[in-house]
């Protein structure tokens, strides 16, 4: 059991304080994963007291877990919450929150501050905490959460973390990027360290290429402020889908202590080959939806959506193509894509392996068999698939593709949540599954350049159908014809 | 569709020609697949004419495929069948095949001899043949068909070898192993060379070793005559099971046609290492079946089993360990193993691969994940499955043994006998399915130090109760501790 720490919250009557966190700290709770003496403590502005702030987080997990809410548990659950009414605008309030934190009934002297804000006042509220010396680690640690994006650009994201670091040390600063929580995305390591038969085949010499894919059918909903500003590219690929892909491609790490993960995914982002100027063109495709259909119903188009700007040229679609310039994978092509109002969910990781040499068969009826491929899905599918060639059972020589399926391994089991995964990660320490300040700011280098070409041409952009999968155009950036947008698990769906 | 001929059966009466040809030759009729203009002769000692061989033979199809025979099919089917009564030990009465054959009703003039008979009536059979002219090429060509087992050992092979030689070329000869005719048999060809993920992994730097079992849960039912000069060795491994060695291990060969893939496949034998006359205890393990149960049924033990002396040491059990002296497979064992009276019926190719190196998750509750396994099953399960480690959802770094499995993919469509497949074959001139005389020599010299040792070592044999998996002591050919028998495709059953 970890030790025990008053968990803050910032922000806590905010949406992912409400719909992620309070829940994951009840289910973990429940499951009696909690150290006994852990308080929450909730922030914010309201005049609430504890006892409004337990009936209103009663009435928050009631809206999301319905009947899986039990009263026993809760009444566990809610004798470990206190709110406290403080505004980080006001500087004079640190002292408030230290005396709290000093004198709190049984409160454990470990403290977690979860900035659950806008990232623009991560600065302020990581100040607030210095102001009353809170970031000190003399009575018990003090570990600063924050959540992604991590800076607006390169540039940006460098500001930030030199004021974070003014503060707080790197190891008491959690950056959370609750893709990596997943289990799915977790297994990747698994997968490709425990078993002896993929290392092996995990290079330049027998993969074509890796395609690593983020599709959704949502459209922005509510979130235009925010996405106005952010747009595909800084939204999902320069965090988790560079995440996924430095999971796939990294080197074996001397042990599983985070540092050494760490330094192995750095190690992918550092050589990356940067993307010049004149390549944006070559690499990155963007493009936004338009109004289409999902579902049989009717969905408008990005620039009909509300609060969004009639001239808006930001993407909702981005496809990128990296080339990892090391031993492993040098011009084996990994290709990035995510998009709003796709025709499916789907995050997927398939890696495209080359072509056998198709003499042996030349004078049978297997003409060039499909490639193999191996996929691993994220989500909705949990599932790792291999493609392989059987002989079709009959008359003659042919060949027919198979799936080696591994759907059912992961439907059994207490899954964890993403979040449940990783609060319980910093209650304990464990840095693995967050990324370090070098990670974050490779990440950004290397859509760096795409998003300086794409913010000065504001003039045109590609659209596509709501429920489709994109735009035709995306296709540029294939480096040769075979090479095709896998969009789904289903045989029929590999391109040949 | 191949050139018509007379397909002539000898031992037209037997019981492989009423089980297996004859049923086979129907189906093949019944799915369009026969040349229009082909007859099938019966030869025989019978005194019946074709009038009487086509009610019998309706009454064996029948019997063999019950409400399947369709009258209509079989009345298509009837007009082919023509019956000889003739005595190959009557030398005469080859003129007589002769005529018959030159002047039948729309003969062809492609001719088929299967020997339907005992191996020890070959030489006899090809030599009335030959009296008559029949096994010369010149108004047509000219087939002679054997079945296993070819020989008694390597010295009586090579004489068998050379009587058949006398009189017919090797390019006419097909010498029937019916294994190679099954589909999953013809699909380790595809599966290892239709796909690029399995060759790189396809060596003795990766593969630990590898395990060919064929168990029976059937005794020697009526065939104690035939098995008390055979046992297991000569039964199966001599030549199924040294088949399927040769078709897992061999190179790729330059071409599918059959002489490339038969080259490929000799070179492995000769590249077995010899088993030196010490060696025998250390290689190889032989036992015999004692009373047990079967399914809940008493059995009885083999020196039971009517017909069977009381005192013999033939061998119901076997077990060999090969090692393949080339750069793919240097010190890499190959353990074949076959025995009746097994707990079940399985016929499966089973690849182990090494540990990966587990320095990685030395620190994790991932202790030494157990290795992957790559599994081919033949029979009763058409299958293949790859034995992998994902992570066990949940907290904590634990690894669980999950199956990528593609039992499905055999289930749909036509599927060919094992017989059907190879009778085709033989019309049509293709002779990769069947032994080629140095083959057949090479498996010979494999295991003939085996069969001398054990000729003469006649005081003791290990026994093992009926219905078990064969004595514990078999496991004394296994190099290292932690190799064991597979029995089966299910997790529980791989050694850890």
């Amino acid at each position: 059991m970890p030790d025990a720490c008053v968990f803050t919250i910032f922000g806590s009557t905010g949406h992912l304080s409400r719909t992620k966190l309070l829940p994951a700290l009840y289910r973990l709770d429940k499951a009696g994963r909690l150290p006994e003496a852990m308080s929450i403590l909730g922030i914010g502005r309201r005049d609430w007291d504890n006892s409004r702030w337990r009936t209103e987080v009663s009435k928050w997990l009631g809206e999301r877990l319905g009947n899986s809410l039990e009263q026993e548990a809760f009444g566990r659950f809610s004798k470990r919450l206190h709110f406290l009414s403080a505004d980080i605008g006001d500087a004079g309030s640190s002292a408030h929150l230290r005396q709290a934190l000093d004198t709190g009934p049984g409160f454990p002297p470990n403290h977690v501050y979860y900035l659950s804000l806008p990232p623009s006042e991560y600065k302020v509220a990581a100040d607030y905490l210095a102001l009353a010396g809170l970031n000190q680690e003399i009575a018990g640690w003090r570990r600063l959460v924050v959540e992604k994006p991590f800076g607006y650009h390169l540039e940006d994201a460098q500001v930030l973390d030199h004021c974070l670091h003014r503060n707080f040390a790197e190891h008491q600063i959690f950056r959370i990027d609750h893709y990596l929580g997943k289990e799915t995305v977790q297994n990747v390591f698994v997968f490709r360290f425990a078993n002896l038969m993929w290392e092996p085949l995990w290079n330049r010499n027998l993969i074509d290429h890796v395609q690593i894919t983020h599709g959704e059918i949502a459209g922005i909903e509510d979130r235009a402020a925010y996405y106005e500003t952010a747009g595909a590219l800084r939204d999902m690929i320069q965090s988790h889908l560079m995440q996924m892909l430095a999971l796939v491609a990294m080197e074996p790490p001397a042990s599983m202590d985070a540092e050494s993960i760490r330094d192995e995914k750095v190690k992918v982002l550092k050589s990356i080959r940067p993307i010049a100027k004149g390549a944006v063109h070559a690499h990155a495709f963007r493009a936004q939806y338009a109004r289409g259909r999902i579902k049989d119903r009717e969905v408008p188009g990005y620039l009909d959506e509300k609060q969004v700007d009639k001239q808006s040229t930001t993407e909702t679609y981005a496809a990128l193509k990296l080339y990892i310039d090391n031993w492993r994978w040098r011009n084996v092509p990994f290709y990035l894509r995510t998009g709003k109002r796709l025709a499916r969910n789907s995050s997927l990781i398939a890696i495209r392996f080359k072509h056998p040499p198709q003499q042996l068969f030349r004078e049978t009826q297997i003409q060039a068999p499909p490639p193999n491929w191996l996929l691993m899905g994220i989500q909705p599918e949990q599932c790792i698939r291999a493609e392989v060639q059987v002989r079709e059972p009959g008359i003659g020589m042919r060949a027919r593709t198979t799936q080696l399926d591994a759907s059912t391994c992961y439907q059994a089991g207490y899954q964890l949540d993403a979040y449940e995964s990783l609060l319980l990660d910093i209650i304990s320490g464990d840095h693995s599954q967050f990324l370090r300040s070098d990670e974050v700011e490779w990440a950004w280098r290397v859509v760096d350049p795409i998003i300086r070409a794409w913010s000065v041409d504001r003039a045109f952009i590609h659209t596509y159908p709501a429920g489709s999968w994109g735009p035709e155009e995306a296709d540029r950036i294939f480096e040769r014809e075979d090479q095709k947008w896998r969009h789904s698990f289903s045989v029929g769906d590999a391109p040949s």
